[in-house]
């Protein structure tokens, strides 16, 4: 199977170089001196310490037709829009797509495609991109894959890459909404307080905040089970207590956030339903403010 | 006049310096050591680079007893309730009392207090404790008086000392509420964001964060005029734009901060009305986590 990844951040680099292990894999870029240092120098993955090299195609993002069996859209929510519509300009023949990007603000986008499936993925790894071409794996978890639209159609061996383990749910929306959760509660808060997401739960008071944040945003998506949801908040945080969070990251480095498509989603939904989200509108203006 | 000053912070050391000019002043610390520094050395005060040199009789607060015809309280909030019980134990002499804090909580203690003349004062002056007997007069605004309870009994002489102006207001509680209003908006968004106070207005999503919260606010104290207010608060910001907030400082040198006198009070306020203030809940919750 002929793959194409677009999006040359961390996680595209990152899941180019395990397809890579059993598929022909073409990794899209937004630049063509990244295409051109990968085409030279393959992707490189370091993993507890050690560096494993990939045999990577790499092309301009420019030069995409969508010729690959399967196309894995790996950008940021919010260039995603860009993307989708050089994807309605270009493609060539009928790919199947997968969409990893967090928060739910991409779904509105996919109706618009020309193909037969669509999956939904949830990317639970570690990921950090040292260069143009090499990415550190530092946090092996996996991928949850939903079918959006069409049907299954993935080749089995698709989960048997080690250390990169691919697990299918029934429901799209539940899992997206799982992470938006756990992504909502942890990504503001610890950017805002500069901490590790180990201190969401080991802080009496940012817990006392965090509860109070998630009872907003429960009520907001009108979510059963809360005690679930709000368990795998708590969860996340011990698993992943020594990390720093992808937005404190994005703030530390000046680099855009992901507050739109993540608090954002919930204000929309919160204007749309008629409900009142102070704690979530507070930490949306906290965090756009912060962006440079 | 013998003035007796309690607390030997940054605001003693100012007020000791400016009202040695004119009366006999004695500054009660809560150390033996900063009480023998001062007896030393008298006062240095820093102003426009130059210093300027107070003589000023200082003794450890344990030897306090009221024999003063005026004490002036320049404690933090949450020292306060350990001074009163110790004035209560120990006054010897009807002595009349300024109170400086920041906030609404100091007046829960008043009433315990066995004296004629009760001022309320609110302090406008940028000040910062260099050593122990060395304060940095680096922005010079004035300080409010109100009558508490009793008769005004000040000597008018007290307002003559240059940079150091003392004007009078008729009501204490209007005028403590502007000062909380200020205080709450700029210090705990401040010491969150880690910014300087002009941010807030100069920062279009930290300005509709502040709004917000100020709205929350009002509603909580249902004030009236609250264009009146909103307006003090970015006059505020304006003027001390550059200026770092005493909050943000505190977080900064790991002391603790006010926000128990600040927001705590707007909490305590929302419980005895039955109001929510989700936003001031998520404040308190970052600041009081944020305090080491």
């Amino acid at each position: 199977m002929r793959i194409g990844i677009i999006g040359g951040g961390s996680i595209g680099l990152l899941f180019a170089y395990y397809l890579s292990q059993l598929y022909e894999v073409t990794l899209y870029t937004k630049t063509i001196e990244q295409a051109e240092a990968i085409e030279e120098n393959g992707i490189h993955l370091i993993c507890n310490t050690k560096t494993h090299k990939g045999s990577v195609k790499s092309e301009w993002f420019e030069k995409w037709s969508g010729v690959e069996e399967l196309t894995i859209i790996a950008v940021k929510q919010y260039h995603l829009n860009k993307v989708i519509e050089r994807i309605i300009e270009r493609q060539s023949k009928n790919t199947d797509f997968i969409f990893l990007q967090n928060g739910m603000g991409h779904l509105k986008f996919l109706n618009k495609l020309y193909t037969n499936n669509i999956y939904i993925g949830s990317v639970e790894h570690g990921a950090y991109k040292k260069n143009l071409y090499t990415v550190l794996h530092n946090g092996i978890g996996e991928t949850k894959l939903a079918l959006y639209k069409g049907n299954m159609s993935l080749p089995s061996s698709i989960s048997s890459i080690p250390n990169f383990s691919i697990c299918f749910e029934l429901d799209y929306l539940e899992m997206l909404l799982k992470k938006l959760v756990v992504n909502a509660i942890i990504n503001p808060l610890t950017a805002l307080l500069d901490v590790t997401n180990g201190e969401l739960i080991n802080n009496e008071h940012y817990s006392s905040a965090a509860k109070d944040l998630f009872i907003e945003i429960a009520e907001v998506l009108t979510l059963e089970n809360r005690e679930t949801y709000f368990q795998q908040v708590v969860e996340v945080c011990r698993r992943t207590s020594e990390n720093r969070s992808s937005m404190l990251k994005d703030l530390e480095s000046n680099r855009p956030t992901e507050i739109d498509a993540i608090i954002g989603y919930i204000l929309e939904e919160a204007e749309k339903k008629n409900i009142k989200a102070p704690i979530s509108r507070m930490l949306y203006f906290c965090i756009k403010g912060s962006e440079r």
